[in-house]
């Protein structure tokens, strides 16, 4: 079989694992190991992510964003609470219900501000609009780092956050599937993020970073990890032969490979960024700041990427496109889109 | 990091991916595909698999034998159902509660029989002792096959069973996660065990037979795959990028890889029965059908064993010792554990 | 202990039972009847409500509207559907994620329009939104008969609503829990009203209408029924001692209570609604047509309302106060709150 | 309509709502009240339960006892824990999954000693018999007082499972369906019998003791508590009109009306019991220690009785009948029994 299409900036779902993660898995698959996670390589990543982290923490390793981000607001929640998160969130708008479904029925609380992240004065209305035990009780606050628009939270828009969840007896749920791009974006360590953030759990995504499959959930408030074990089990998101789950986050640890392929989908996306905005004709629909790119393209310039077999998803409204660049974009190709766009 | 332990015969898990899987995962990581599912790779894979099974099929990939059995039988019974199972059967033993978590709290009706098979007897028992609506309604028959004593049900004993289930109007679910080593002992096509099983849906498992992780649920009662990718999607069980799952079935499917490996588990487990058989004091606890043996050891027997590194499961009761064979086992390594056990 | 208050308009659920219903009550409270429903006075309630209604339906009894309204939604979809609704809707605004929790993680699909009731255009634009798999899929649409704004689809607007499911391969369920109240006001009976408006799941009220404490559901979609009695059990909704529930069913049925009951409110609430309309400054926020009055005033007034004593419930934004008139509200003390408004 | 039956002890389900309640429910039934609870009579009962259990406690109404038992399991466990109870516990034989459902997939360990009463020593068997994740983690003990076999704990074997429960880090749930009876037969204060018993939360039974409906759930152990009133409201068990619930509990808190009851059940039985053990041919099958009474009948007396019109339930084999006596039986009706077994 041959190779499926040209590169594409549709998703960073579609590109493949990066070497390093291959060669980790190839190297993992000799030889016997114990199942479910007894075995060195597990060991090793879970120490490695610690290390990454430099704060005590717990660390499970589950298949998928889905049950990453599930799982997490499931140990945060019972059925009769309420999660704040942003209406472009990805709890909201592609898990199929997932969050509601692990945790038996909870309800999110959306904020709908436009650019994809939550304030301070969103979390207050939204958790102060009800209080009576009709509507579920809010427990917890929940954001995507980099967001589902591209966008990066500062440090001080993450400290007050931290600081309204605090006065709200809310606790932090982050879902950072993309959260390397947002740290390479941000020139921070991931300890300085985590220590700044306050987050309690972390959704931290390996396979849109060069992983074929595979997320971590860190617990930097660890008593909230009791039994998290069992609930993975129950969940279907025990890996029996673990180690080749690790291997993969062996691979994207060392020598911070993690980071490396993210300052280059990152570097991808602020060229194309740049180079697309001054194409007349064409807006950028939120400030580039991680891998991800929205411009505003007519109804003729879309119909022509189209013909010319580009893959791309439309959002947010007529004219909304969306382009995400992998840790192994090639700016031949970037510069191909942009020509296509700029004949269009 | 180097390889963790010599070859072992304490699970099946315990080996790693094939040849023929791994060289098909490193093949698929070239280029670009779309995620979740609509790619050549997985389009092949399903195709593959409905034409192994020769009879109309519906086809889903998920990423372990927990969920292919928790979402295969919550498409078969609501809530407030039953499932008759084996005592012994893996979704009552080790999937902590997971049929029950995805299905919201059906409940297991359970065979005590010895042998870890259930007949058409122990059924009938089972789904007439309680009529009234104080107790769960049976709605499905689920067995192992092959089974985890190592067992494989006869063509005659799946007959009678089917014959059984629909009387009663119940459907079958088989947890197959080791069906291959079943197909292989029992010299039948898969299509022969599908359509004299009368299966409804199937787990059919695939890492256990050679794959990194990977199993297929599998509906011969089309109906009943109804909306089952949203179920999949909403459990957390829809990889992104697809084709490394899917990718790993093609290995195993062609040229009957599946097969050979069951051959080759089932044959090393032969050789290891009828030989430690023949040493005084060791019992065969069951017939050796598939790649599982399971033998009585004296205590002195089952110490020296972990004194020379050896790894193993102790069940049911006092000196009960299981081996199981992978794709891989060597009969140089095999011969070892037979020393260990004859000079015990 | 003495009444807790004087006569309120602040909820129908501030109301007693009406004499027939506690009549029935005392009467049945004589000597022994097997218990879970196996009794005649369930047999003759089940009989009497196909009987109100006139086509072979299913009836089912529950303790509240929560439960009515969740088990229903539960028999119509799967943990990843999606039902329509209105925003102002009760399973969205007042059950505290009720229907979430008993199909285990169902999505609402909120209708926005103003006035509480959904269209045929907000179903097709909220169910063709989204198609893909990654959101939950729509199967039902769940209406308010009268609506929570006190307003009553007529027979035309409910046969385009039953179009439009239609089209789109979707159920309909019916909270009527006001719906006596809602039949009074259109001067149609059950019957007509079941046929026009194609409803496959109702949940009939009976608190509001004059009963302690009961509400039933009632299929009309046989095959929808199917096991519900099991559902209902499982929910902790099937009562030992039965007859209780059903005595009070009998004491509305017998009559017509439940009509005249529902025809009283809704002529306290006309009189209420048409005289307090002529006071400068009121406005009425929506046509009163049944038992509900939402009326705008200024902060002055609503202060003057509560110094008085009275109770309400503020609602919609700034200035809605809402009255609700039950089967026993006096005229004298409806012209007492006019009067405290008048003078406000 | 006429009484629907000769008095019976099937089950004492089958009887009525004693005087005191009715009376109350009657005097209820004057004006208005807030709904939900937030009434007199509701703030009342609640009060008098804690005067009643003299110790710190929180109180939450909801209808029957599957809902009792359901919630407080829920409320100490999670999907992924298990809870010990007997194997004729009411929550395992006769809930049709409830506490599964409510608490999403938990798991009963089964105590399957002889009479209905779990002790230390399979308290301990079962939580030690499995460690791992692949099995749901203990975290409850449930037990019945009085037990479905009709006999009751000694405070002497409650604070030897309390110790037990508590080496083993187990919360400790009692389903009190008729703990009224069990006090009764104890002759200690519902104080003692908290303190004694280390309950954490409590199913208190109100419908067996002479209510139409109602049951209590009592923490102990406040912090249990939390949020606990959303769990009712989200399970549809908070009921509007709470007035009427609230009411029938005072009426049975007024002049130990409860314990009366009680006592006069406890002593039908033991006169019934005591009695029939006389007969030549009738066997006990348990001490009859609160109001119900199991014996051993052959067969043709068993049809003697169904053709006399009494019914019965049988149980536990062959032969085995049940008698429950209610707060209203009659010596002449239980004479009349007695007769018919004689005669039989």
């Amino acid at each position: 079989m041959q190779p499926l299409h040209q590169e594409q900036f549709a998703s960073d779902n579609y590109s493949g694992a990066c070497p390093e993660v291959l060669h980790a898995l190839n190297e993992t698959n000799q030889g016997y190991a114990r199942a479910y996670g007894d075995d060195v390589y597990t060991k090793a990543a879970a120490d490695g992510l610690r290390a990454l982290f430099g704060v005590p923490c717990e660390v499970f390793f589950v298949f998928n964003g889905t049950a990453a981000n599930s799982l997490a607001l499931a140990s945060l929640c019972q059925s009769y609470h309420s999660v704040v998160c942003h209406e472009l969130s990805h709890i909201e708008t592609d898990e199929c219900g997932a969050p509601q479904f692990f945790s038996n029925g909870m309800k999110l609380l959306l904020s709908k501000e436009g650019d994809g992240k939550i304030t301070p004065a969103s979390i207050t209305r939204l958790v102060t609009k009800r209080t009576d035990l009709h509507y579920p009780k809010p427990k917890v606050v929940s954001l995507t780092q980099s967001t589902e628009t591209g966008m990066v939270y500062s440090l001080e828009e993450l400290r007050a956050i931290k600081a309204c969840a605090k006065t709200h007896g809310l606790k932090l749920h982050i879902d950072g599937a993309r959260l390397a791009n947002a740290l390479a974006s941000l020139h921070v360590s991931p300890k300085t993020f985590v220590e700044e953030s306050g987050v309690d759990v972390l959704s931290f995504g390996g396979t849109k970073n060069g992983m074929f499959l595979g997320e971590a959930v860190v617990f930097f408030d660890k008593a909230l990890a009791e039994d998290f074990e069992y609930r993975c089990k129950q969940a279907g998101q025990l890996a029996s032969k673990m180690r080749y789950i690790s291997a993969q986050w062996l691979g994207l640890l060392k020598d911070d490979v993690w980071l490396k392929n993210a300052r280059h989908a990152n570097a991808m996306a602020a060229y194309f960024s740049e180079t697309v905005a001054r194409i007349e004709g064409v807006k950028l629909l939120f400030p580039t700041q991680s891998n991800a790119v929205f411009i505003e393209l007519d109804p003729k310039r879309i119909e022509k990427l189209a013909q010319e077999g580009w893959l791309f998803y439309t959002f947010i409204g007529t004219g909304g496109v969306r382009f995400v660049f992998s840790w192994d974009a090639t700016k031949a190709r970037v510069d191909a889109l942009i020509e296509t766009i700029k004949k269009g």
